[in-house]
């Protein structure tokens, strides 16, 4: 009976299934960490990864959004590179930079050494923390946990680049001149990122979200060839284990159509697209998430709030859409401008 | 007769009157330097800014790929930050980083102190080695002359942000939270473009490029009323000057018709897109450049071409498609694949 309470008041999930809503759900990437004070105030005690490592820590600050902006979802806090530091691969996260690979991947040998992922032997931390977080959801407001992994192109880039790039140029050469290595790098890639999202849900993520964050460096013919057959098998493999899904890709406005026939229960966009236009391309018969350019949060209240009024207004109350920034919240981000985000988005009524 | 004779071989000047020509044209944005060794073997002796500082030497390296690549039109060598150099802002261009502006525009003085341009008095050498350029280009094979300059936002960002950035915060916050200075600053920018671009066509430029490459960093919203208003301004007023004009922008797949309506003889995209697409969308009443990935050409040579061949048969043969990359030559290209490339559009013959 209690469960069923929590999910009939998920706002996230009924919009994932594209039901009417009381208020249009909300939360942020990035959201857990980077702009509020009480995660400043543990990461000055703590590295990133050594929160990641403690699940009772790793809880508390997912769950800091849940109370400090009232969001409608907790995003398990967690580095993108979790399950590859999982099977052993060299990665520090450096302030500033990002994940760094101390050797980057350059050969077959390279791909063969990424082994497979066994999950509670691997990432039991992520797992621990997962459960932590869905137990002391039990009873709140009915907000709803997400997992989340990078996709393989985007882990493929920083394994072959060492660290996060602008041109890409020793991915795409590996693209062009190596499509054997990088079939069997992403077939590798999948692979893990599958039992990851699995592993995620069962340890108590209610949705996903596939984090393609760079596929916007590719052209629409590079997407489909290189990219989306490996997307459509996760995004395939975690729907058929019933699991709700977020497609999330930035700067793809010239191929959406790839990116939804790729799959995905909602499809996550970036701000350089209307939400409107992007929604009418995907198609109503899907969910929609974004897209508020995260940069808008630096700037004063009345700019959110007008910003924020655009979008609802172009989601027009369709069943569906899930507020959130086209990416990640920015350290700078003042803490009252996401609650006021927030308000404006749950007190929204549209004409 | 020996100037008409020029002009009605130039493919790049027919292609932007959208009139039909023998071969597709086809130049390559940072065509000139980078990937030459001829070019590196001149900057083992000299910095960029001392290129451009000697007219003669300048005209030597925007000549070079007339002669090593057999492209259809030389680029003059300059800097993006030319003309703000010239106005005596303190700009260093930093190998792989780019222009550091030493003093970063901060508040209303800032904007104050960016004085006039005065072509021959502030940046003669740059408007004498177009002169050369011009002078050396009789007789050859008709290739055009090709002027540039950045667009205000991609200036302003320089200017506020300090130099290259990720995630534009400084320029955004300027733009949401100090409208009237943004107003201010793009405005003197545009002056200043609009007189540099004259000056280049009054010196030899048979065509101008306005370059908004951070364009894509924006919404649709933003672009509108922060962007749009300035670039609109400067391609009406070289144009009604009689100068065609080449629109370029990166990251705009969402916003192409904005793009289209602030205005440009020719539309440059980049390979986020289908050219087909994109041109559809912005009307086959302009014309359209690009868009291969840099990036490809790093790759094999038969990626090269089918890269290549897919572009022109996407253009079809009409009147008005100028092949270009979708951005800047990387500087690891193979010189060989640069001349493929320009083999491949040169022999295709659309169905």
């Amino acid at each position: 009976m209690a469960e069923a309470a929590v999910v009939t008041t998920s706002r996230l999930l009924k919009a994932l299934r594209r039901e009417p809503v009381d208020k249009a759900p909300v939360w942020f990437m990035r959201q857990a960490g980077r702009a509020l004070p009480e995660y400043r105030a543990i990461r000055k005690e703590h590295t990133l990864l050594e929160i990641c490592r403690q699940p009772e820590l790793c809880a508390d600050v997912t769950l800091q959004p849940i109370e400090l902006l009232g969001v409608d979802a907790a995003i398990i806090f967690a580095d993108i590179m979790t399950p590859l530091i999982g099977i052993g691969v060299d990665i520090d996260i450096v302030d500033g930079i990002g994940p760094v690979v101390g050797d980057p991947i350059r050969d077959h040998g390279g791909i063969e050494s990424l082994g497979e992922l066994e999950p509670e032997a691997d990432i039991p931390d992520v797992l621990d923390a997962l459960r932590l977080v869905k137990s002391r959801l039990q009873g709140k407001g009915g907000q709803a946990l997400i997992g989340f992994s990078g996709a393989p192109f985007t882990l493929a880039s920083y394994l072959l680049e060492g660290r996060s790039s602008r041109d890409f140029h020793q991915t795409k050469r590996m693209m062009y001149g190596s499509p054997v290595l990088w079939k069997q790098l992403m077939e590798r890639l999948s692979e893990i990122v599958i039992i990851y999202l699995l592993a995620q849900a069962e340890a108590g993520a209610d949705v996903v979200q596939l984090f393609d964050s760079w596929a916007g460096a590719l052209s629409p013919e590079d997407y489909a060839r290189f990219v989306q057959p490996y997307s459509a098998d996760i995004l395939s493999a975690v729907e058929s284990a019933g699991v709700p899904t977020i497609h999330f890709t930035t700067g793809t406005a010239g191929f959406l159509d790839l990116v939804r026939d790729a799959g995905g229960t909602t499809i996550g966009i970036d701000w350089r697209v209307r939400l409107d236009e992007a929604w009418r391309g995907i198609g109503h018969n899907r969910g929609i998430q974004g897209n508020l350019d995260p940069m808008v949060l630096l700037g004063p209240v009345e700019e959110v709030r007008a910003s924020a009024e655009s979008i609802l207004a172009q989601a027009a109350g369709r069943s569906g859409h899930i507020f959130n920034l086209g990416h990640g919240v920015h350290p700078l981000t003042p803490v009252e401008n996401l609650k006021a985000l927030v308000e404006v988005v749950h007190g929204y009524c549209p004409e």
